[in-house]
């Protein structure tokens, strides 16, 4: 038996009748504004689906412990249960979005090196922007608990940077969420697709990401489609 | 000869003829909204003066390292030039105000341990919130500073809850200023005033500080007055 256990903007979760194991089922949703904006797209599920999939197998050769266990079909994928940790993860290694604003810096300037944010997942405040001390505040995670996420975020940042550059794409930001298994241990959990990562080709500075939906300034679905496409060509 | 250097928003900074001692000269304005709201309050400059000397004589008797040097006139006193660290250092013992919003928790909760957030000293975009990863970025502060910054903040806070308490006063918050001397050692600076500290009566929960000018709700002079009434009764 499989029961919805969970329903969000991108993907539901389903239990399986194996103990500790969830199926994650990619929506064909886009949402923008935290959710206030929502249009639906043909084979967004399963283009999501298949890039997540692919780079948690990839990340998973480069060493990174992750909640994925395997792809089940086109929109599906195999997931360990952790307990989700309240916390967006950010790694930027070229400032835009959000950060361009508040730091009065134009879009596209790199950095010297990554920066890692944490945002409050709790949509009722729009997952604000937080720094360590809000983090133990919240009790969203313990000081050891952010020094490894910390760490975590910048080694799965150079797998990715590796990885994007081998498409011709450079990885601007992304967000990661981690959760807890049974033993504490913290995994990389959610997902990684243009959804959640800002991706600009190299030659061109073409946005490769949500951002077209957001911005309104292509088709997401071609889009996605290239990013599949160029992933396909390295792993 | 003195030589007007800065005009703040409540303050005037002067050259002295003693090399690398400047006259600061408090200014009866109060302002609100990043500026955007002004008004002027006959002995506000002496009251603010008067506090803030009091403070940072306190201060130095407890062993923090300052800017201070004396104060020379109602309404003036003598400082240390510093190289201003473009940073807000702000120290909460209780939510209030900004982060209230931020984090959705009503006004007035305690925290368990003091939280010390950063905001970029930048009118231009209304002193935004930073994290240690933004300071690095913008080379606000080494990272060695960073904890040296941190430290200092958490002990003014010791000293001044200390202070406060004896006093009938809960502190809130406050927001500090650090400076390098010659030497590039980080000194407190600026002031420590009911311009920049949120302070609460014991008894009642009264406002003693800018927050009655910021929300309209008590006459600023009489409250600045009461401050300064029961700080020299202790100190
Ligand atoms: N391995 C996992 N175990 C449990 N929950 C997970 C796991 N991986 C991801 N999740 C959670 O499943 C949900 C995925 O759904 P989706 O991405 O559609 O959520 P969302 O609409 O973005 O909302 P949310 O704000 O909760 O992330 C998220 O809440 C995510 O944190
Ligand atoms: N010891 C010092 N040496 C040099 N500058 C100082 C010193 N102490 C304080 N300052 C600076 O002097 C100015 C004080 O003026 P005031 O408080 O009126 O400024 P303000 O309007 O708040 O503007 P700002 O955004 O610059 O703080 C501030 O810029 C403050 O950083
Ligand atoms: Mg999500
Ligand atoms: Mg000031």
């Amino acid at each position: 038996m499989a029961n919805l256990l969970y329903e969000g903007k991108a993907k539901r979760l389903f239990s399986t009748d194996q103990d500790g194991i969830l199926r994650v089922a990619y929506k064909d949703d886009a949402t923008a504004l935290n959710g206030e904006r929502k249009e639906s797209f043909a084979s967004k599920g399963r283009l999501n689906n298949e890039i997540t999939s692919r780079i948690f197998s990839y990340l998973r050769d480069a060493g990174i412990k992750s909640h994925f266990v395997e792809q089940l079909s086109d929109t599906e994928q195999l997931v360990q249960a952790v307990e989700i940790i309240p916390l967006e993860v950010v790694v930027r290694n070229v400032i835009a979005g959000s950060l361009a604003k508040r730091l009065g810096v134009p879009e596209g300037t790199p950095t010297s090196r990554p920066i890692v944010e944490f945002y409050y997942k709790e949509d009722a405040l729009d997952d604000p922007f937080i720094n360590d001390a809000h983090v133990l505040y919240l009790e969203a995670a313990t000081e050891d608990e952010i020094a490894i996420l910390k760490q975590a975020a910048l080694d799965v940042n150079v797998a990715l940077c590796e990885l994007f550059a081998k498409m011709n794409i450079t990885l601007i930001d992304f967000k990661l969420e981690f959760g807890r298994d049974q033993d504490g241990k913290i995994l990389l959990a959610d997902e990684i697709s243009p959804d959640t990562c800002r991706l600009w080709d190299r030659d061109t500075n073409a946005k490769l990401d949500k951002d077209v939906f957001r911005r309104n300034i292509g088709n997401l679905t071609a889009v996605y489609e290239e990013v599949l496409k160029r992933l396909k060509e390295v792993v």
